[in-house]
C-alpha cells in the first residue's frame, strides 16, 4: 500500500523546551500575568502545539513517521523535546 | 486561604487558531515536510503549548483561574481558541 494512502490520522505534537534551558518567552509570560494580578502563578514554559492530519496504512506506520518528522523538523533536538499523540481524525 | 496557598498545580494550556483562520506558519511546515518526502501530510496548524505551575486552594479555583488567564493574556479571543488541562504537581 503507498504511504498515502489508508487510514486519516490526526496527531497532536506538544513541543517544550528541555528543563534547564532558559526560557526568556516563559518569564515574560509569567511577569505579564503577575502585572494582571495572577500573583499565585510560579512559573511558566512556552512551546508549541503542532497539529498534523496525515494519511498512513497503520498507527504503526504513522507513529514512525510523525517521530521522524519532529526528529527532523519540527522540534530542535538540541534544546527541545516533544511528545505527541496520534488518533484517527 | 489566600490565593497563593493551597495545592500546586501544573496546567498544560493547548492554544490553536480558530477553524478557517489562515495558518501561513502552517502551511509553512507542510511544505517543509513535504520537500523533505513525508508527502502523506495532507494540512498542518501551527499552536503554542503553555506549561504553567500555580498554586490555588482548589481544583475549582485553579480551573476559574487558568480559564481568566488565558481569555486575559495567553489567547487572541479574535482568532485563536484554547482548551487546557489540569493536575496537583
Amino acid at each position: 500500500m503507498d504511504v498515502n494512502e489508508g487510514t486519516r490520522w490526526r496527531a497532536e505534537v506538544f513541543i517544550s523546551l528541555r528543563p534547564g534551558v532558559n526560557d526568556p518567552q516563559g518569564l515574560a509570560v509569567r511577569d505579564g500575568l503577575r502585572r494582571l494580578g495572577y500573583t499565585e502563578v510560579e512559573d511558566v514554559r512556552v512551546g508549541r502545539y503542532v497539529q498534523m492530519w496525515l494519511r498512513a496504512p497503520d498507527r504503526k506506520t504513522a507513529e514512525e513517521r510523525v517521530g521522524l518528522m519532529c526528529d527532523q523538523l519540527l522540534a530542535n533536538p538540541v534544546v527541545e523535546q516533544y511528545r505527541f499523540s496520534l488518533e484517527p481524525a
